[in-house]
């Protein structure tokens, strides 16, 4: 091993689905679950239904062996995977790992699902495939840092190199063809933080695009293309020119010890991640003290940097997504209904008690949860009432982290409510399909996941 | 206009053909000619194959509306935009806008060209959204800066805009559907120089990904998909991630006045455009003085740092494509034969004489050289001679320049040059594309530029 790059690039092709350990297994079990319900999700949203109907215009009418989930349609396993990428994080349900800000779920599981229909691979490849692509894209997205993630959305740029891992262990590349498809997919990196301010479409392009040109390098790496043998930690690679303090120590870290995978965090609410700690800190001290929404005059929430960078343009939500980056709204929600669930923004976000709610919440920067952030995840609010106390509530985990992490229960009636919410399957559907997905690792071939369309 | 992307934005989409000034619609169809040779200079190529062979097989064996150039297929234009840009950046002959160090050629019209073939548009409609094109990658790169070219290969990154330029042109976007394309194309930005140092084939993947974005970005704004409204200029757009000497001035300069179209350069050395000044130097100064290539026993070459960024790694190379990185190269088979064409580089790059001069050559960094860049890429040689005398070579408009440029004659030639050397295309059939092809103001559909396969 000469280098980082060359080093994971290894790991990621070597992996064997007997080296995984057991807990970690079900977590991808898990992971993969949970992961299908947001793909579900997107079905009938505008911006997925603009991606799918370009892949399908683009593809001529053609079928192939990958499925689309949000349109039931047959296509190639690249326009699969553009399109259910788009669909898996506009409901922002899809999990997260904290340390790395990294959604890997929608970036590895289209890539890996589509390619793995197309081979006609097992369960248990394609579960070593997508802790491939797990391990990959979490330790891509830490080596970037905090400096990256000020301006670049991680999920889009490391996403690339996460969904080349996945894709690349199905098709059986080796440590050197690997290393190319790495190369291929960093120089393809891309993804930018600016679309928030006006609440435009990008992050379903963002994991569109980080699906398909992943799976675009490792089908090219097969083929012999080749590409930058140290794409990540390189002299004009991707720290060099997106990152001011990337740590090239970070992409080897426990390669096959540390299973990062498992350390992924579920969404309990439909918001971006970085409102979650405030939130469930909210709930805490308003059922400790039984407060009411109106008993809250002001509501403090202490947060580190990157929630102010990410949620700090975000002051009048103008739609139901952008509403799910706006803390306020958010709090709001929690305030009111104990839970910031899809339906709670699609019929509240604009309410009336929601906005006046909403206006009386601000952020400060916390140097506690700021110097915390991001290997842990810590939730602080300071509530003033209206009859004139000083409340504080903290959680140090929130819902979904690994150590408060869902059941399984709750894992499949958060699918049941995803596909109920957009309509996108029905509950026979999802529960047939949950039925094959929680037995992954005994799945001998994968096949598509619902019905076709008549 | 609100912003510089606004403004940029709303030029690209309501540019008229007849405001274009005569002399800048014919050299827009020099280009277009110019381009063409390149295009059919990609057959044959293995890197320039396996992304023509992904894209077909993506597409399911699909037949459409738009032309691959090297396989002759027909597909949709979203791969025929991805297959003809790698092809067309290959043989390193393709055009180059000095100021902006941007190759516009080879992104903006597989684009163009592939929507204009899908939607049966006019010549007119064509060259009109060549021009848009031209004019805002050529401005995207001048405002993206020389921080940027430094780690990101600007063809690749200001690339995505100017092929959405053009496609959003075709497809009659309006100014705020022209920046909702901006937005997504821009955030889609991406290629590094990092695969130069292992002479990886990103560069023909980083135009296949330019062309197929934009294309993508303006078809999807078409369907109503949003992006940022200031990509470009924005707190966290791609100056934010991708520059520090960034210049909004420069995205609108001169807008409607300046045709910076007609600032274009075309390549005569079949090699990096860094190498050309110094190239013209050397052969200036050998023929003053008669000098041949044992005459020369130390060659300093005075250059700009940017030549030092993109060349300096290049000091063994190890195949035809990194050769033409390779100053020592170039100036030696220049040396040898007066001429770095496809077939010096092809037959020539590795004969012992070559490397041997190869090694008499250096760089140095020019004070003069460097401040008139990107604007004037001076040339400058000392040759040191094997008799002792230290003699001195000069150009102030290398070849291929506007000042300096080719004639259409010339022009031809070259592409049948190229053609030749391929065998992408027979001199019959190059002649009768060409035919149409120099009369494209005046066409009123735009087909098929070579015949289908048999």
């Amino acid at each position: 091993m000469n280098s980082p790059t060359a080093e994971l690039a290894a790991f990621a092709a070597g992996l064997r689905f007997d080296a995984i350990p057991e807990p970690v297994v079900r977590r991808a079990e898990d992971l993969l679950v949970d992961w299908f319900g947001s793909a579900v999700a997107g079905h009938g949203t505008r911006p997925v239904e603009s991606i799918t109907r370009f892949a399908q215009a683009m593809g001529g009418g053609m079928s192939g062996p990958a499925e689309v989930i949000v349109s039931r349609a047959r296509t190639s396993p690249y326009f699969a995977a553009m399109a259910n990428a788009a669909a898996s994080h506009v409901a922002e349900q899809d999990d997260v790992h904290n340390g790395s800000v990294f959604h890997p779920a929608t970036v590895v599981f289209p890539a890996a699902v589509a390619c793995a229909q197309a081979l006609g691979a097992s369960g248990p490849q394609l579960l070593s495939a997508a802790v491939a692509g797990y391990e990959v894209g979490i330790r891509v997205g830490e080596f970037l840092g905090r400096s990256h993630y000020k301006v670049f959305h991680t999920t889009g740029t490391a996403g690339t190199l996460a969904a080349a891992a996945a894709v690349g262990h199905l098709l059986g590349l080796d440590a050197r063809q690997m290393q190319h498809a790495f190369g291929s997919a960093g120089t393809q990196s891309a993804g930018l933080w600016e679309f928030l301010r006006t609440a435009a479409d990008s992050k379903q392009l963002h994991t569109a695009h980080a699906a398909a040109a992943g799976l675009m390098s490792a089908y090219l790496a097969k083929d012999g293309f080749t590409g930058a043998a140290q794409i990540l930690e390189g002299p004009q690679g991707m720290a060099a020119g997106m990152s001011s303090d990337a740590d090239p120590a970070k992409l080897t870290d426990g390669l096959g010890t540390r299973w990062a995978t498992a350390e992924t965090s579920f969404k309990y609410h439909a918001s971006c991640r970085h409102t979650h700690p405030a939130a469930d800190a909210l709930l805490q001290v308003m059922q400790a003290h039984g407060l009411k929404p109106e008993d809250l005059a002001r509501v403090i929430t202490h947060v580190h940097q990157g929630a102010i960078d990410v949620l700090g343009p975000v002051t009048h939500p103008a739609t139901v997504h952008q509403s799910k980056f706006s803390m306020g709204t958010v709090l709001a929600l929690v305030g009111r209904f104990g839970h910031a669930g899809l339906a709670e923004f699609e019929q509240h976000f604009q309410d009336d008690a929601t906005q006046n709610l909403r206006e009386r919440v601000s952020m400060a920067l916390d140097a506690e949860v700021d110097a915390a952030y991001p290997r842990r995840w810590i939730g602080k609010v300071t509530v003033h009432t209206s009859d004139g106390r000083a409340l504080h509530g903290r959680v140090d985990e929130p819902k979904g982290d690994p150590g408060n992490t869902l059941s399984r229960e709750e894992i499949s009636a958060k699918a049941l409510r995803l596909a109920a919410f957009s309509g996108g399957a029905t509950a026979a559907e999802m529960q047939a399909a949950m039925d094959v997905l929680w037995q992954m690792a005994s799945v001998p071939v994968v096949g598509a996941l619902l019905p076709g369309r008549a």
